[in-house]
């Protein structure tokens, strides 16, 4: 692109390493900012670096929090012997804006990958061990994505636990609620054939 | 949506205050941002604020610019009695990287539009009148959209325009190089057919 400011390209050029964001919605956002007052863009600024800046990590779960230990860690009505373990925050956001789950969560801060580098050590597993090996635990629910990286990462954390006192168990998958039988794709279907479950159990 | 911290939940919410972010997005972005180092963290949000603080305007055009005069305005070879009427800077990149048009712009900032509370004085117009004024410029192409704000807003114009020695042209409408006859819309078919030139003109 041809720009007629250094200024503005590079702005653009820093909004465009954003994913999903390329250099023409960059320079759209870019010029709605310089169309809002300083104040605006100001607090945008600010809320960044501040991010960045001041946040902290729950020493127990290991997800984003203002404090040394997160609300739902500190909370004295959360099942601390049932423990989700999930790949980010915004699973932990998901699942608790269904108000059904009661304990508490492991944050792994993403999954085994060796195509993006991403290994063991890199993941939050040897907290979770450690939270485990204290004895206080007595369920862990892997919540992981259903890929290659998440059954990868499910395995991983299996082997390293199964030796553990600790009841492991993986969320169910099989046809969404709601979701039509001739949409469903064949691996979900055949395995939600498989794994059916005796009527009246569920609910 | 349920933040474990208000330092995240601010930052969501002033990316998603950006046309065409909504909350999800400006998570996904946020949280992507978090696994970056400060130093681009910081690079992006210092991009912001120094272009509001120190971007300036072109005195001439009216084109977002580093310095006083913009590099087209400046630049000798420009034909100087030839001057496009673009809605915003966007128009002046699109037109440029067509490396066709050899003469200067004006930037209006906007287009007319009740509805937005937009009217003739919140557009650089008077200063296009005294640059037409001047006498140094013989002609000026109208290059905005064709919509109800467009067409309004080159009506405008014109009647500013009209009893001053220039030549008053638009650019031309018609089905696009490529385009196809039968996914043309009526409108511009109609006039495309009613508009026709004679052969062997336009190349």
């Amino acid at each position: 692109m041809n720009f007629s400011s250094r200024l503005l390209e590079n702005a653009v050029n820093e909004f465009s390493k954003l994913p999903g964001v390329g250099q023409k919605t960059a320079l759209r956002l870019v010029l709605h900012l310089l169309n809002q007052s300083s104040q605006e863009v100001e607090n945008l600024s600010d809320a960044l670096t501040r991010l960045k800046r001041e946040i902290r990590y729950c020493k127990v779960c290991g997800n984003i929090s203002d404090s040394e230990v997160c609300g739902v860690c500190s909370a004295n009505k959360r099942d601390k012997s049932l423990v989700c373990i999930v790949e980010d925050t915004r699973d932990i956001m998901a699942i608790e804006n269904t108000n059904q789950y009661n304990g508490v969560y492991h944050v792994l801060g993403g999954l085994i990958s060796p195509m993006d580098g991403i290994g063991p050590s890199d993941l939050n597993i040897e907290r979770l061990v450690e939270r485990v090996k204290t004895g206080e635990i007595e369920e862990v629910i892997l919540a992981l994505s259903a890929t290659m990286e998440g059954d990868t990462t499910i395995f991983y954390i299996f082997k390293k636990l199964k030796d553990l006192p600790v009841k492991i168990s993986t969320i169910a998958r099989g046809i969404a609620f709601g979701g039509e039988i001739e949409y469903a794709d064949e691996i979900t279907l055949a395995r939600s054939i498989a794994t059916r479950v005796p009527y009246g159990v569920e609910s």
